[in-house]
């Protein structure tokens, strides 16, 4: 079995979700430039869920590299990753719609976090059908990243409950980590390696 | 004839249809918990709708990898697959919105049930035009699991008439029969075998 | 340059035009087999659309196979013929929200009879480039199916103000057209051929 | 890493940016020609919107033939670019609802110069990477054009506040640009040349 079919069909499904969420943009009543300011919670939300999937496109990208052969489990992880993905423009909405409400604020984590779980699962099963010596499981190394994001989403959504900028910082943080090259990001983060 | 845009065609078709099932949700006035409530028939019943455009475009990425050149008739027995297909996100909508109502459940069984025999329409003119020995023949064997679905969604359908409950689980189960990988389901229903 | 990307993007849009199309269902309210019965006349204009753009999708993939390089020209050509089809689920919302009223009806003939003007360009730039012996060329032959279509387009046009059958009738009938083996049409339409 | 699946994916979103312009154009109540009459600007901004993601395909497409391998600043300066062309819709919405009004015409300008800017920062790391002798660099030459249009979209913006007509004009007037053949072009404009 190729991979060839299994990118497409990712490629096909981020590069829907990144621009159906543009539809949420309906054109405003009025032609002021103030007639766009409410809108902006919801563009800062586009913005931050354009870079997530930017981000998962490019990791797909780069894991998808290392394999040669596709199994039946590993296209059922990839829809599990694609299945929590596509919820992202509904929670991008929700939070953008609300003035970054603590509900929607945690939901928004809480699809953040199950989007990395489902990543780290296809990661797995990547990892599992090469084997000793496995490309992919010395490219992901400690995979300090994958382990710092779930943890900053759970801390982000407990946060919602104190107040909003802290859950939005968080996300934005977690962003940012995986925007900044890797061996830059894993010498400033060398205080929390774990293991 | 090569089989790559064909391919690359139903790709982009069902990677659509999964995604724009997401737009049926609407960001909910509220932000509490509570407002995603109502939701949750919508919601469930595209979760299973998901699975059942993954599970088609998992069978179709397996049965063309046994295809090397496409014929015209290939070519509109794949477009007939996709027109029953490209109806789901709308008996989804219907039967969600609906909380599982008697037409809107019929409705969505008759569709996979369409859907089904067009993807059976499309196995047969590949193993026509395969001839004897055709790999596709012996990799579908005595195809049990595409005779039973047929027949459980009109029973699903029939018994839309009786409650909401009866075809909600078979249409699950019919998800669930695609799912678990082939050798076991074979052994579960080796009872059921009829020819 | 090659054409693998001109047949990706254009696979793209034609798979995105065909199933935006069922976006135009919105589930109706009433939950009764007979809250569908409105949809009715919306769910032929699908129908019919779904089949034309599938032909378009068909001869596009059949025309393409005989091309090598693609030009610039050919691209604009490819991009004037993508917007026309584009232009496909508007009419047929338009048209069949309105019970096949005349106007929406013209403005159908119209834009599929300009899509038909654009894929003749597209068809003219490929066999130019092609030059004597064109491969495309002798494929298309007397093209008598792309001389007899617009005929009976602009005939459909012009019946509108007629009646609102006859133009249904016509639309079809081209749709048939295509949709039958070429042989066969050759013979059937023999007495109308005209060079 | 290889750039098929940059290609793919870029052209997966292009094709869904050109087509969800369309979903815009909802069908009238009315059934005469007269209620089309109110979407003639929108349907000129489509016109205008749909040259210009045409033209950034077209570019795009031949931007990325004198590419062999991509980089992680590649991709990232792609996803810049796709994300200022997913807002092309919203602004041609807004434009064409709102009769070519100050500000939306102001911010449909905008955003050409950013996708500009983009597209700008994009070519700066591929000829980068291609170093001395880079295809590209030579391809581009003295990049007239490139360097004419952010200008004239300046120009077109600050215009917005004297009448609607200058901006429009000039959109219009870089689409042509972008859509001539480069050596007349160039033959037109050596005046103009700046270095």
């Amino acid at each position: 079995m190729n991979k060839n079919r299994m990118e497409a069909f990712s490629d096909g499904v981020l590069a829907i979700i990144i621009t159906i969420m543009v539809l949420e943009f309906e054109a405003p009543e009025g032609h002021q430039l103030s007639d766009l300011k409410p809108m902006a919670p919801l563009f800062l939300s586009y913005v931050l869920s354009f870079i997530y999937i930017g981000i998962y496109w490019n990791n797909h990208h780069h894991m998808m590299q290392t394999v040669k052969n596709v199994t039946g489990s590993m296209l059922w992880a990839n829809l599990f990753l694609l299945f929590w993905l596509s919820l992202v423009p509904f929670a991008t909405a929700w939070m953008g719609n609300n003035h970054f409400n603590r509900m929607p604020m945690a939901l928004y984590g809480f699809i953040l976090l199950m989007a990395g779980v489902a990543f780290y699962i296809l990661q797995r099963q990547i990892i599992k059908k090469q084997g000793d010596g496995s490309i992919l499981a010395k490219a992901v190394g400690k995979d300090l990243k994958g382990k710092i994001s779930p943890v900053l989403y759970i801390v982000a959504i407990a946060s919602c409950w104190i107040n909003n900028w802290i859950p939005g910082i968080l996300y934005t943080l977690v962003a940012c980590i995986w925007l900044i090259p890797d061996k830059r990001i894993e010498r400033m983060t060398g205080i929390n390696e774990r293991n």
